[in-house]
């Protein structure tokens, strides 16, 4: 159980506080292997409630899941050289495949059993994917070929954070096939399109959408997208991906297709992935200082009803009634939990399901029962309206529903809004830009000439990243003209901000 | 695409058989990481209905799902002496962390980057799992804890056999922690019922139930039960155990807590899986020299349509009729594609549907749209009936659920005739038994004394193990008297077979 002392708050110390939400949310533990940690069963629950949407997305889509090895040869990695380069420092190397009793007591690896060739726990599949996808087309007949994997991967972190940063995580991986340039880049960008449908209508964590510069773009990518979210530190998190790989992959893996026109081509590329890093930034876009906060789509329970009561004339009418709701409720497909606990106080309970970022708490007393009526609370309240409502029997159940459709609605409005007042636009002065990184962060939205050495420059000054070139819904109603860095003529609008 | 040639025939070479119809039905493909394999769209699709259905069984007796580091400290795995011992020989081990340029050219491991302690990828969760277990459970109200785990383990395996021996495969695996070594014995008995429901009901691949002997049972488990299904080479595959733990791990990891009456006890843990090996018991049991045969409740695609038509006339009104037609089923929920591609013959595209085991194909020709009929062909006929027949339109669309339904019971009955056709009991002398094994397989029904030794001496002169002391219900009608190896008193009655 949880400890019950007082929380940090956000405002104290805003790392501090997520790991204490994450916590004693029981979303997640540290596990006893550096850089790993352990997603439990609330915290799972949560996940695969985001599988299970963005895997139908996915397949309405005409994508198809399959399975590949979790063991890479060093060799193949090594093909696609930006690639390696982006890996090499963060892997995962087996070297030997048995142990052995060892000379001062224990065990060690068997020097006999050292394989030849090193394998790499995958830190992303593009390269064991496109050698089988190599295998398998032959002709433009055979594509598209529109695969998706859900599968673990390690890259070697030490410096971990629960769901944002550990070496071992847990994601989809997207890997497709084209018969032409045009195709590939519709997928990369449709699938963008797909993630941000869902951080917005499920998560209610609305993305600012572009294309990352060359400094920031996946290794052997020729374009990455992104979706980047503001957490209520006012950092972006890098939500989820998208490249388009062009033939690079391809060529190395021999990946060639007969043509329509009998000629033999490259193929075209993509892949695209999000991971569990999306429950940290559900934690970090809607907890509050009680605990984290479920948006109700993806809620593993949307309602929590509790009894309360005293004896046990009090106890029987309440829990028939708490039963009573609880079917009416899940008849209406709402994922409801009644919590018959003796041996805790329903302040307890209200405290605990807060923690744990139930949209909706229903109170059953027995003046509830004898005036037919139920008592709503809201888990918080995004437009200032009072959390309570008391309404009789009938109108309370009709409402439920509503309320949750409301409430889903309330958190992405407020999610947007905090967004918007803390995105800077139209700064032109570079001075300017540092206060705002360094004082209030937040997205700045300011001109950039497209050189590399303005990029670095501000990231080695004030540690923000231009996180996307945004996509024109994004940019701002004038275009900037100068580069705010050099002074130099802005190819683009650049957003810039911390990042995790 | 799969060649064309013939296959071999299950009497020619049932191993080779085996595989050519995995690889032509596109279940699975051989990687290029030795000892791996790719779990292809049409064989993962299995894998994701398998998975669906357990895991709603899991769910609704209790269990949660969760999530547990990849990677084991070797200290953790060496802590349970029989545990280490039983997969010591078999590891994935990870020793370093960072690649660097080699001299010669090329990449290796950084040995400034090398572990102080080894990981080991795992090979089974006991370890991990119950040292988390130990920091979340305090009390017996924190008790029975019923996780569940979807993930990939890897056991070092160099001859591969598609689905059914590879280095990594993916499995479910139940850790549960209870009170008392009653309820702990009641779960590992409750969970082999699961999968005995499972086996039954949606492979229908009818398993023996029962207890392994002590050198057969789980590494760590003080008893270990097992399901085990006949293949149609008469062969035993292991499909599903549950072991009843004890506390040996439970002592290993501190895992204890304070009782009702405030003494502190250890927690009685069991252990539970079935794995992807699954869809190659479906492949065995099931296919014939055409290819695989998948059961309705589990198969992918549950119809498949076939339009034939000539010239642009017929195909609309044949096209139109096709689609009306799996509307109409997919409003029943029947998994139904319909084959428009227009350059394969409608013979070829039977033979592919055959190949890949989609239980019943639709033909819908200019004659079908003229008549208003429909004909319906089914994958097989385990009990001799035609597999053709021709309807009218109403009565073809009533008739497809129910079909699929009778099939998915005559491939069980099928399965469970030629089991106990191939199975031999009562069987008293020794040198008849070691005949139906070298000749004929099967499972042999006979007396044990219980003694390790005799169980050794038959596994040395005829490959075949004790699969099971099987439950009562599956045992002979009358119980040996004497140990069919050494004519000592029988302990218990054995089922011997070869397995996989």
């Amino acid at each position: 159980m949880a400890d019950e002392k007082a929380l940090t708050t956000r405002a104290e110390d805003f790392a501090a506080w997520y790991n204490e939400v994450v916590l004693r949310a029981e979303l997640a533990d540290y596990s006893p292997v550096r850089g790993s940690m352990v997603i439990r069963p609330y915290g799972y629950a949560l996940w695969e409630n985001m599988q299970r949407v963005l895997d139908g997305m996915f397949k309405a889509t005409g994508h198809q899941n399959a399975y590949f090895p979790l063991l890479i040869p060093q060799s193949f990695l090594a093909r696609e050289a930006e690639h390696v380069e982006g890996f090499a420092k963060e892997m995962a190397i087996v070297t030997h495949t048995r142990l052995r009793p060892a000379e001062g007591g224990g065990l060690e690896p068997d020097p006999e059993s050292r394989l030849e060739e090193p394998l790499i726990i995958r830190p992303t599949s593009e390269t064991i994917i496109y050698s089988m996808f190599a295998k398998w087309v032959q002709s433009y007949r055979d594509l598209p070929l529109l695969i998706n994997q859900w599968a673990n991967v390690v890259r070697w972190e030490m410096r971990t954070r629960l769901f944002l940063r550990t070496a071992e995580f847990l994601w989809q991986e997207g890997h497709t096939a084209h018969a032409t340039e045009a195709e590939a880049e519709d997928e990369a960008r449709r699938i963008l399109g797909i993630y941000r449908e869902f951080m917005d209508g499920w998560m209610a964590m609305p993305p600012v959408l572009g294309r990352k510069t060359e400094s920031e773009k996946f290794p052997g990518a020729v374009r990455t997208y992104s979706c980047e979210a503001m957490m209520q530190d006012r950092r972006a998190l890098q939500a989820g991906t998208s490249h388009m790989l062009g033939q690079n992959f391809s060529r190395q893996f021999d990946l060639t297709f007969q043509t329509e026109t009998g000629s033999e081509d490259y193929a075209w590329n993509t892949s695209w992935g999000v991971s569990t890093r999306l429950v940290g930034g559900l934690v970090m876009t809607h907890g509050d200082d009680t605990g984290i906060i479920c948006p109700p789509r993806l809620a593993p329970i949307q309602v929590v009803i509790v009894p309360i009561h005293r004896g046990e004339g009090e106890r029987n009418v309440v829990l028939e009634k708490a039963d009573r709701v609880a079917r009416a409720l899940r008849e209406e497909e709402i994922r409801v939990h009644v919590d018959t606990r003796e041996d805790m106080t329903p302040g307890a309970k209200f405290y605990e399901w807060e923690r744990k970022g139930v949209p909706m708490r229903i109170e059953v007393g027995p003046r509830d029962v004898a005036q037919e009526q139920l008592v709503l609370v809201m888990r918080s309240t995004p437009t200032g309206r009072p959390r309570k409502e008391t309404m009789n029997d009938a109108a309370a159940l009709a409402a439920v529903p509503r309320r949750l459709n409301e409430y889903q609605q309330e958190l992405l409005e407020a999610a947007r809004a905090f967004r918007e007042a803390n995105s800077h636009r139209g700064i032109t002065d570079y001075n300017r830009m540092r206060e705002i990184i360094e004082e209030s962060g937040g997205f700045v939205y300011a001109g950039w000439c497209g050189g590399a050495a303005c990029e670095e420059k501000v990231k080695a000054e004030t540690k923000a990243t231009i996180r996307v070139l945004p996509f024109e819904e994004f940019r701002s109603p004038e275009a900037p003209t100068r580069c705010v860095v050099c002074g130099g003529a802005a190819t683009a609008e650049a957003m810039w901000a911390r990042a995790y």
